[in-house]
């Protein structure tokens, strides 16, 4: 699929059809998130594919009980969740290079974008899911000291595509040369 | 371009044409960004498009002298630079939604991928820039208070794709079910 049209139409999507997903496909989804650019080609993020029907309803309880994307982790017949390694991206010898210090949530936001992309160009639904209580999921997941839990997404098609969200003008966002400095076509 | 073939292809491009880029296609990059999902639609993120050659080789400046993208600052004809706004994303009634605080990285972390992706299919290269001394460029660019320089990229044409940079095989970062267990096709 043409990529100027993945990044326009791609939605949100909350709820799933129960149809499994062919293995080709997900590794194909895997692979787009494998070559993610990341801090020094530091490559911190690790994802585990669960399919486990019970281990997906546990997750579910890690959400909060008003959150939207609850009932998509029972619907749909996979959670990707993604794990990143901390202290690593954006260190230099053991310090942080810069003052933003840990840059694995910078570097996990590029990767799951990929693995949402690849996914809508597969005609598969997902939604970035960050509010849930990581610790509780963590300790389903068997996480190791040093990594977290950054996301999870559900993953798998879909029958409604929603509306598109609405955006913030160009004009709100773009500015010329500082801050603050209406963008103007010369 | 087609989005498989654009997230395999993307390199990231350290040398640089000087050639402008026509007004339509930098609209249409900031354009993908301004689509990019973000926590509960936020959309923190603001971009800074230098076109102005002192404040070019001011911000490359704030590079140290070793950054291998130092001299591209010079050459691209346009440096892109990503501002987000603090204690918004991620967080609920004025407090974290959750353990890892402000989601500013992470939302930045896939805006600015769209850019990127989005410059690649249209023959444009850029590199994600964060190791910088971010105070330095703030003053240069007159980010107000509550906003941050996350990442900036030189943006442009060039003549020379670079190889293929070399990542973990997939065994190394996908898990079935729990963290370590093997991903096996069923």
């Amino acid at each position: 699929m043409d990529l100027m049209k993945v990044i326009h139409e791609r939605r949100s999507i909350r709820r799933y059809k129960k149809d499994p997903i062919p293995e080709e496909i997900i590794m194909e989804i895997l692979n787009a998130a494998r070559v993610a650019p990341s801090w020094a080609n530091t490559q911190v993020c690790k994802y585990i594919i669960v399919k486990d029907k019970d281990i997906k309803e546990r997750l579910k309880e890690a959400l909060s009980p008003t959150n939207p994307a609850r009932e998509a982790f029972s619907q749909a017949p996979i959670v990707i969740c993604q794990v990143a390694q901390r202290g690593v991206s954006g260190f230099k010898k053991g310090e942080p290079a810069t003052i933003k210090g840990d840059w694995f949530m910078f570097d996990a936001g590029i990767a799951m974008e990929h693995i949402v992309l690849a996914a809508w160009n597969f005609g598969l639904g997902t939604v970035h899911v960050g509010s849930f209580d990581a610790e509780k999921a963590e300790k389903i997941l068997n996480i190791p000291q040093g990594f977290t839990i950054v996301e999870m997404t559900p993953i798998g098609y879909f029958d409604e595509v929603p509306k598109p969200t609405p955006r913030k003008p160009l004009s709100e966002y773009i500015f010329l040369n500082t801050f603050g400095e209406p963008y103007v076509i010369e």
